[in-house]
Formats: C-alpha cells, structure tokens, sequence
C-alpha cells in the first residue's frame, strides 16, 4: 500500500493570491489561518532575508538516496516549491549547488527539507533559498525509489501537493489550497489593522488601551504597587 | 502565595556605569565579576552586532500568553531591557514586530526572552535587537496574568528587577543592581590590562611567557617531544 | 599510559596541496575521499563566508582549562590549523579575541574546537575563522596540563597532526597526511566533472538524464500518474 | 476556523480486531501497514511491560490547561485510549493519578500525551500505561478550551479519533480505522511467518540462507577476506 | 567575590515536617507550595521507586572536579541530602559506590546532581538514591576548590543550604526552609482534599462535576456535536 | 577506497583476560586503562543489570539498512559482542527479536549499536542485553552493502574488530585488544584498594584523610567559616 508514485499534474493554486501570500509572510498567514500549518521550528534558513512562497511539489524519500529529487525537478513548474522528508530521521545533504541549478533553469522558488543540505556558500551567492534542518557534507546515492507529489509529514507538518508553502526568516508555514483565497483576504485584513495598530504604537499608544486590555486586568485582578 | 503583581518604581543603577558596562561588553563583565551570571548559552541574538546594557524590566508569564508583556511596556523607562520567562518551557512567539514598535516608542533598548520570537526581518531592520531561545512564528494569546518586576529564572540565571543586562554577540549577563559599580571598576581594569596583553600577543610574544606559565607547565610534569 | 606530552615537530603536508583542498572546500573533498573524515555538523562557522585549509596542530585537554592552548601556539607554524577537543563534553570558552591575536601572530589560520569560544564580534571584525560547538562566555582556568599533536577525537572524527582539516560554511572535513594528493586529484576530476554537468544542467537538462537514471527507475518500478 | 468542539460519537472499530492488533504488538503492526503511522521515538512509556491498543479519543489543548482532559474523560468509552497534544509544545503534566482514576473508572485503557505527565510511581502501582514526552510535576489550570475527537498531530503523527492506537515497549503505532482489518490480517501472516524464520534461526541456520540473500550480496560484490 | 568557602553549620528545618514531606511527595509539595521550586525534568533518578526528603547541604564546583565532594561528606549530618552543581555544563561522574558508602556512613540520604554519576548497579543494590542530568563512567580529578553551602543553582532552581529537597518517580522540588510548616501544611490538606475527590472519580464521577467546570466550559462558548 | 569487505578471521583476545574485564566492570575498566575508550553517554542498556565483555565484531552498514548484519552473524564466534554504527546518523531500528535468536545460536553475547533497536520486551525475557541509542519499530530494509570486522567509529569512540567491549549499567567502554591484559591487571589492583578504601569508608573515615587531602585544600585556601 506504499507503492513508489510520481504525480505528475497537480491542481495549482492562483498565482496572484501565492504572490500576495509571499507579501504578507509567515507569521501573518499563520495568524490569519487560525495558528496551523506550522512547520517545526528547527527548520531554518541558509542565509538571512530570502521570503518565498509558492505550491509545494511534495518527495517521500528513503534515508540518505536523493534519486527521487532528480525525479521531481522534472514535474516541478516554474513557481513550484520543492518540499522534502525523508522516511526516517536523517541529516545527509540530500542538495547542493548542483541540484539547485537544475532546480532553478526549470522554475523551482525555494527548497524545504526535513534533513541536510551542502554548498552553502554558493548557493547563498545565487540566492537560491532554502530551509533545512542542518547544515552537511555528506552526501547521498542515487538507488532507491521514493515517490512524488503525495502527501508528505515534513518537519511535523502534513503537506499536500499543491498546498501553499511561504517561508521567510520566521519560519515556514503551510496553507492548503482550497484555503488560500481565504487566507490571503484574512492576511490582508490583518495587515490593515496591524498598521493602524503600527502607528499608534510608535506614537507612544499602549497596547493596554488600544487592545482594551485595562478591564480584563483589573477584573483579573491584577495588583499594581 | 504567587499572586499576580506588578511593581512600578524600581531603584535603578546609576547611567555612567550602564554605559561603561555596555561598552566593556559580555565577556569582560563576567569574567570581571569572577564568573557568575552569565544566561545560558542557548540565548542567540536574531541578528550579529548588537551590543546593548540596561536596567531589566522583568516579566513572569504563563506559556503561551503574552498579555504581560504589554503590562510590562507601561512601566518600562528608557533605557530598560525587557527579561521574560515563561513559567513552563515554551517555544511560542510573545513578542514582534508591533510590540518592538511599542517598547522602543517607551525607550527600551532590547529584549531578552527564554521562549520564541517572530517577525525577524523587521526587527532586524528597525535594528531592535532580541536574545531568544529560538524564532518561531507561533503566536500567543492575551488571557492570563503574571507578574512584573519581580525576581524571576530566565534562562538558569536568577534576574532581580533593576540588575543590569548586558548583551552582545557572546551571550548575556546580569550584573547585580548592588554590584554595578565594582564590576565596571574591574571590567576597566581587565580592559587596560588586556590591551597591554593584546599588543604584546600581536608582535608574537607567547602566552607562555606573558602568564609566566613555563615554570607552572614544567612543574606539573610536562614532556616536550 | 596518558602522560602528557608535547610533539613539536609533526610533518607537514606540502603547501600546494593544501592551497588546492582549501579551494575545492569541504563538500568536493568530502566526496573526493569516499565520504569519509566529516566532522559532526553541531560544528558551526561564528560567521559566513571563511573558507581554510590547513595541517592540524591537535589539543587534547581537560574542561574547563586552556592551559594547553597557550603551549600550543609555541609549537604552531605559519598555516596551522589549531584542532582542540576536551577530554569530556565542555561548552566553556577556551578561545578568545586575546589567543586569536596571538594565533595570528604566529601565523595560525584558524580554530577548530569541540567547545566553546568567545569574542566573536572582535574575531569577526579581524577575520580569524573559528568553527565552534557553541558561544559562550565562560571563561577558563590555567591550572591542567593535556597533550598537543596527540591522535585526537575531535566532533565525532578522529584528527591525526599533521592531518588537512579543510573547513567552510559546510563544515569541517579531516584528510589523513598521506592521502591528501590522492585526494586533490580526486577533488580536481570531480570540479572538473561537476563544471560540464553544472552547465547542462543551467541549460535545463535533467539529472535523469545526464546521470542515465531513467532505466533504473523504470526496472525498479517507478509508476507515473 | 477552529472553533471549540467536542465530537461526541466516533464510529468504532471492531473490538476482535483491536485485541487482535493488541496482541501484535507495535514493531510487527508498523511493519504489516507498510512501516507508516509511527509515533516520535521520544515517547517513552512510564513503566516497562505495558502493551495496549483500543480507539484513539483525541484531545488538541493549550499549553499548561487540562480542562479539555476533564472534558474528554466524558466522551471516552470502555477500552478508549486517550491520545492529548498542546497546541504548542510543552512539558507541564496534564495528567496524573487522580485523573488516571477517573479515566480507569471510564474504562480507558492508557493514555498517549505529547507532553508531560506526573505521579509515575501511583500510575505504576495501578498498572494505568501512559506514554508520554516526558515527566515533570509542573501541574497545568483549567482555564481554556480546547477540542475533543477533532484530527490531531500528535508525536509528528496524524491521529483521526476512532482511529486505533497500539502501544507497547517499543513505541506507539497509529492505524487508520478503515484499515484495522487489512492490517490485522498482514500483522497474523507476518507473525506465523517469523514463527518459522524464528524457528529456523535458533537452530543456528543463517539470514544469509533463510531470506536468500547470497546471490544478492556476492551480484553487489561484497569481498570476504 | 567568589572565594571558595565551606560553611558548616546551617539551621535545619524541624524533622518531623523533612518526614511529612517526603510522605506527600514531589507532585503534591509542588502544587501546595503555588507551583515553585521545581528542578528541571532532565534530572531523573538511577533507579524506579526511591522517596526522600532532607536539608540541602549543596555543593558548589568545577567541572570534572570531585575534590569538594570529600569536602562536603564531612559536614553533613543524619538525614542530609547532597546537592551538587558544577560552574559550568559537566557530564562527568562526580559520584559514585564508593562515595556513596561515605556518603551513607555519614547518614546522607541520597544525591542530587546536575551532572553524572556511576556505579549504578551497586548503588541500586545498596538502595542509595541517586537523581542526575546523566550516567556516565567518565570520572574526575581532585584538584581545584569549589564551595559548600553556599547558595547554587541546580537544575535550573535555586538551592539555598538548609532548605528541603524532596525527590521521587516525579522529579525533584526544593522547599525553603522558612516555608517547611506552610508548606507542609498546605499538603497536609491537599492530600486530604484528593482523597474525597480520588473516591468520587473512583466511583465514576467527572471531573467536569467535582470541579463545577460545567458552567465554565458552557460559558467559553464549547460546542458539542 | 572504501570497497565493501568482510573481514573473516579476527585475532582474540585471551578469553580468562575477557572473563575478568566483565567482572571488573565499565568504570573500573575506564579508570584503569587511563580514562580512554568511553562511547558516549546516550548509549543505554534495553534493561537493567546486563553486564557483559567479549571481543567486538564490528560492522559498519548504511542508514536504513540492515543487510550487513545478517552477513555479521555468520562471522561471529561464542563469545562475539557485535557493535554496530551505520554511516549517518540514523534512528532505524536495525535489530530485533529475530536477529537476537540468530545472534544467541552463534554465541553473541550482546549487542551495541548507535542507531535503533526494538522487540524490547521479547529481548528482555530472552536476556539478550543491547546497548541503543533508541527504541523504534521503524525497521530496515536489506538492499545495501557494507562492511564486517573493519575499524568504525561508534558512539564518538573508535573500535578496531578484536577490541574488547565492555558494557553494562554504567555504560560502554572499549579496550584495545594489544591492551586487555594490562587494563584486566590494573583494574585488579584498583579493585583490591577500592575494597580497602570501600571499608574504610563506610566505618565513617572520609575521602579527605584517606586520599590526604586536607594539606591540599589548606594549601589552595579553602576557608572554613
């Protein structure tokens, strides 16, 4: 019942709410979705300041074989986000400059992997982005098959092909896609408020009178000396 | 006998020698003050360079819940550095972007936090700098009371409030409010001492000789091949 | 059957060739020599960018004492790479800014250290590389003697004096003496190898193709949807 | 999005097949169904010797607040096994001896918790299994709410109520509710076949021979010296 | 400021309260003292069922340094319990068989260590409770000074000489000796408490109703399906 | 350069000198061969008070794959204690119930292994004692080439095939098989004066008189108030 499968067509979310996802950033869609879709907070970037968002190509790869990465550049599509887990904790370098060339010449925004990545220094200097759960050089074979673009558990996260993958240097959030539209007007309407918010507490304004918190804490009984 | 309080006025040290402290930095202060009160060293800063020393406001809050936190900001002075610690481990957000706008609206200078933070980027670019356990967008509610200003365990190191932070990029100690004054004396003098040191150790001359550690090496029985 | 003891003179790998590891970095001579001599990945660089290679000047010492450091850097060489490991797990600083001054001076490039180190804002701004376990501004004592150029486990690997450590933003990767010009070449063919597929790959060619994957995906039964 | 809700009715599986995957124990179920659903190996049980498995009653929670445990005990039926995640992570002890009483007096089987739990020793004594994250007397309020038999992420594992929860010494196994009959029935054949392989090898014969494995390692050209 | 210092004498708390406690246990002490003083979960006992309670005579030293272990045996007395922390993270065994037999001769009750110890199987067997951050053979010198009874941290909690610890299956909590009546007390009608509640959930009752949280939960707005 | 390759035949140690290492015991064995050869501290027994010795045959296999140590058995000898370390960090469990009936019928004492293991409850019934670094059902395949009765490194600690392993509650240790006679002849002395001291000290003498240790501490300024 875990036959190796590539899916090679998967319904894609549109293009203009990814871009305005990718805009709002992590922790905004987090917020706006209602707190899920989280992933792990080790998962982190191999350098500062990279934001992405885009849907997830989604690989179920055995521990240390990264055969099936060269499998899904080929059905990844310009704007896609490779999301990798291994099947079993592992902190090889499933991915390298090499990879992330052929990743970017056919479109790929990013790389999430629950394991290892290596040349970080070049891959930095292309700016091609990724989170990874750490930092090696050792490396992997080609022999063993895995499957593409199935449901993956990546960094305690269920993802979906085709789900919504926005990562930047808070971390890295999930939005399924029938979910996006939604998200994307709660985001929008969180940023609103939130430079409202902004600006008021640059002028000194308290969070205790502008979130009304002063009658909760006084019925809470809060004492002040 | 833990009820929820918050205590306004704190005796603060005196601003000269917050100043000097600042400047001789972490690892001259502790060593100066003969190795105590460092934070553990799972503490990193969300971004390389800052270098801050300020009164601690301290926060004791439950997880998961950041209502304190804007308590806390009302009491703030300038120049605080805010200290908060969760009452169980948590991994959660309690602090971004919009309360960093706050707190530098009242003067504090920077935060240190045993639990997560989010909204790296912005931090990083209004330069408000943050020693975390870890970054994770994992935001809080604003439902539960705890204390300001009272003594609290952040990161193993027990803060009183109005002992002095200091922090950089090797980490964060606390000076006692009673203590400032003694240790910034033996912080200058580590400094001048050091500096002698430090041109002796450039034109090539060996620790060895320096420490006068030749006759220590021979005594305790060392071979040389 | 432990004494401690000194070797001053180790011999020396020839200085081509280690120019030429330090070029390739630790990812293609990593691969090179069969996946072998990678230090754990705990390693971290105390900021981006710095790329070595070097022979080890190994340090086995007690924790929480630099004693043996200091005696160390008598016997390093313009080019040595000082390789230091505590006899039990120890994240105490045992390296600063005033041992980097001083390792410089005699020509040292950079540090290795299955512990702590410190002053990492003043070695950042002199460029003296140093891949760490931790930051931490515990200090140490001079009170203890241990070995220099002993065979030593350093972060899960075994380092013989003398031995090429090469190190990047990947991590750190040991070269026994006498492999290293097998290595090189090794390494040389690989970049060369790595160039040609790099470019095919940047022309949008697919791994399955240029590594001739596809029939063994076929044979072990790959299904596509 | 994520209202409060407690489910109140779970389609049951059926119970001989529940004693069946009992009986099979964790190791031989995860591999029947494919080596898929097993929990984080940092779920330990409190007490060796413990093998259980019956239908999950899910438990989503805030960090540090038991209510939704007080609220689930309700819903739980005879055989029923508690399986409770914090919304984040979290080490308080939501449950102890007084609450293992009431869930025994509701005929729960043992409990599953991604945090922590406390009284280990009265738990041992009234043989109540529990397989936790840790164990920490750092006891939680009941202030908020939560959700009962909603999907849950536990453990980095997917739990839908009603599906089957089998646990033991080796770890924790979820099995989807549609498949207990399909897995069961896998789980008998593999155990009469290891009764033969077993047999087998304590007579002395070898892997190799058993499971044909020579021709396969001589093809892969394995050298014996 | 730091001068090692051994200080001999210290008020203990009556001993009929030390035996009351260790009755109660850790759980029940903890939440009748408002949920403080508890050591960190990573300290966990050798073996399963040991139950003590003591004045702290603590121990203050340097890694990998037993020396102040001899030191403090000689000031204990009956009925005493070591508390031991290093100056800085240590996984050495600073303990062992036979300072155990010391330790017992001289009538300590058991250890608690931020650190290792070893000899696990003979400790069992002489029943010497011992609770640890780690097991490990790696042993220490006797070289360098440290203090006794002065003020520590432990665990991440503050031992003050003279205070209570109590330890069992559920960890370790540290009672101030000024609070030993109130707090023993407080447990005294814990326990009571429990014991009416402990019947009625025996019986069948809910939480839900023993606690009056119907009313509550309906209020929060819970939903039933 | 790394060919896969069993090594058939292996040198033994003299089996009266094996006989006493595992009398004497992990940390009296550590001690006396001059605190060397400790594996690291997160290897622990499945159960408590195994205790055994015997020269390793070592295996060194991929993660994930458990094809090596079919191949092992057949080379081990009575007497054998197989060691186990795959290539990368891997918390597969390689070994189980099975595999510890084929491993008995050829005389195997025991099991190490830095990876995973399960069928804890079986294999202790059957008193087969493993030493892990977890527990997991996750199991192997048997698709993947490696080597028997090579040098590995296992658990931070390097192991020559030949060495003799001991291991028990306090955990493992390796002496070189050009060694063990030397170590079996210290540890014996440091037996015969541990019984000597043991008595002492449990008459009530203290460690400071009977290591003289009281001219020490005067002399380092220990202050006794």
């Amino acid at each position: 019942m875990n036959k190796p499968v590539v899916v090679r067509r998967v319904e894609l979310p549109p293009q203009d709410v990814v871009a305005a996802l990718e805009k709002y950033g992590v922790s905004t869609v987090h917020e706006a979705q209602g707190r899920t879709g989280l992933l792990a907070s080790y998962m982190r970037p191999i350098y500062p300041g990279a934001a992405i968002a885009g849907p997830a190509v989604t690989v179920s790869l055995p521990p240390g074989d990264n055969l099936m990465v060269h499998v899904a550049v080929e059905v990844c599509t310009p704007g896609s986000v490779l999301v990798i887990a291994p099947t079993s904790p592992c902190t090889d370098a499933y991915f390298g400059e090499l990879l992330a060339t052929s990743a970017r010449a056919h479109g790929v925004k990013g790389l999430i992997i629950d394991a290892g990545c290596r040349d970080v220094r070049p891959m930095t200097e292309m700016k091609f982005p990724v989170w990874s759960k750490c930092i090696s050089s050792q490396g992997t074979v080609k022999a063993t098959l895995g499957s593409v673009n199935i449901p993956i558990m990546c960094a305690n996260a269920l993802v979906d092909p085709g789900d919504v993958i926005v990562a930047d240097d808070d971390g890295i959030v999930v939005v399924r896609r029938a979910d996006v539209r939604e998200v994307a007007a709660a985001s929008d309407q969180r940023i609103r408020k939130e430079e409202v918010t902004r600006e008021k507490l640059a002028r000194g304004e308290l969070g205790l009178d502008i979130y009304s918190l002063r009658a909760k804490i006084k019925e809470l009984g809060l004492e002040y000396k």
